[in-house]
């Protein structure tokens, strides 16, 4: 440890062996199992671990590459330092052993997984929840996580996902909103139960209703429900919904990918919201 | 070549040397330059072949393998002979050479790239036209593409985009739609031109506006544009737009996927112009 230079970070350890354990600690970061019983994941990315930061993420170790690092990577390693982080530099080869993207730029981190215990969740009095049943890519899950983020949603369950929050191309595709919007996983009957027990008024998407997404009120609070890729929503869920909505289509297809049917339905809820005040 | 047999089809060719120069051909495909060269672009799988051609596509071939297809295989490559395809029938070998997903399912095919010459193109009195300047990731286009099937736009077009239309990725995420929207693709200053000399109300979409996308009205024709990945649209885009009007997003990322945008666009525009009747 020192003084850092400039360019440079200070460091509390350097590895320059792709054999040391603590790599190995880290590649089994990538499997679902392992995540869940540390209750740890991690994340890729000079951009993705500043996100994080800002959002409130305390990092547990920030790994970096000093030859691989752009011009912020020493500012995102230094603030994951100041948080509490342990700082870990490595070699090159050592870091091309942990590094899972394309075009790599030097910075890794071990975080905390994100998603809360469903009994420290706390919903205000006209909540906007998105359900998310089943869904299995880690790209839609991330790209309903920024559309939560940016409708102001307060809540995101994943009940019967295939893919965990933790997931590291869940956190990447998610852009880091994944450690800044309340996210949940659980069982299907959990989900539901759960938001059955607060009065949350269901909304369910699914191509086999003749009402619109259009033709529903959310003023006073909703959780939008979308289904897995494949099959959409389950018969439990749609019929436990309140209100069973469509998006319209003309087309050949009939079937827009779950993360933009979710956009669609959000901000629709998003227009009556603000029209409202 | 014979009647076929149950699960059989007739084939006019058979390969089983994966250095059979047809095979040659078919990888040549996967460059850009040479889909643009011969007008033809290569598909794979049985359910775009399908889309294809319920969307009016004549294969050039198809090169199917027997022992991997699926139950709906040969019903498709039928379809496909009884348009006017030439039907070849290739070994395990031969066909791992040129297949390029993960899964294969027996089944690929050489089309007409998609795509129209600009003075082809007719628009209705009052267009609806999506715009995409610049975008580079195939998923994104075919996200796009089949949004814009799904709310029944006129027309889609590609200006100064890095991926062209015939991309094998844009036609597999597309699911097909590809074929069935009217596609075209040149310079921005094509596209701006054409549309302005068309008169249709150009809308584009940019964080740096107080105006929303729902205070637009959209009744009598529109062109959404939206711009790249990591850029968004160009200024000459902006500045000759009738409209600039920005997606409220109250998060911290404050950047929704560009096909998201798209579809909140599009869907906005569906309402209004169906409350119109």
């Amino acid at each position: 440890m020192g003084v850092g230079h400039a360019g440079q970070v200070m460091t509390d350890l350097h590895i320059t062996s792709p054999a040391n354990p603590r790599l190995k600690e880290l590649l089994g970061l990538r499997r679902r199992r392992t995540r869940e019983q540390t209750g740890t994941t991690v994340l890729e990315g000079t951009e993705e671990l500043r996100l994080a930061i800002e959002a409130g993420v305390t990092p547990f170790a920030v790994y970096h590459c000093p030859e691989l690092m752009h011009e912020a990577g020493p500012q995102a390693v230094d603030a994951a330092r100041a948080v509490g982080a342990e700082v870990i530099s490595l070699s090159r080869e050592a870091f091309a052993k942990v590094s899972y993207r394309e075009g790599p730029d030097g910075v890794l981190a071990t975080v905390p997984a994100p998603g809360r215990p469903w009994d420290e969740i706390e919903l205000p009095a006209h909540p906007f929840v998105l359900v998310v049943e089943g869904v299995e890519k880690p790209g839609n899950l991330g790209a309903m996580l920024r559309t939560a983020d940016a409708v102001g949603a307060d809540l995101v369950i994943a009940a019967d996902c295939v893919t965990d929050w933790g997931n590291p191309n869940v956190i990447r595709s998610s852009k880091g909103t994944v450690f800044a919007v309340p996210v949940v996983s659980g069982t299907r009957e959990q989900a539901w139960t759960w938001l059955a027990e607060r009065g949350v008024m269901v909304v369910a998407t699914t191509p086999d209703t003749d009402r619109l997404h259009t033709d529903v009120d959310y003023r006073s609070g909703v959780a939008v429900a979308v289904g897995s890729e494949k099959y959409g929503l389950t018969q439990e869920a749609l019929a436990g919904a309140a209100e069973r909505v469509r998006i319209p289509m003309v087309g050949r297809v009939n079937s827009l990918n779950v993360a933009t049917s979710a956009a669609v339905v959000l901000y629709e809820a998003v227009r009556q919201r603000s029209a409202q005040r």
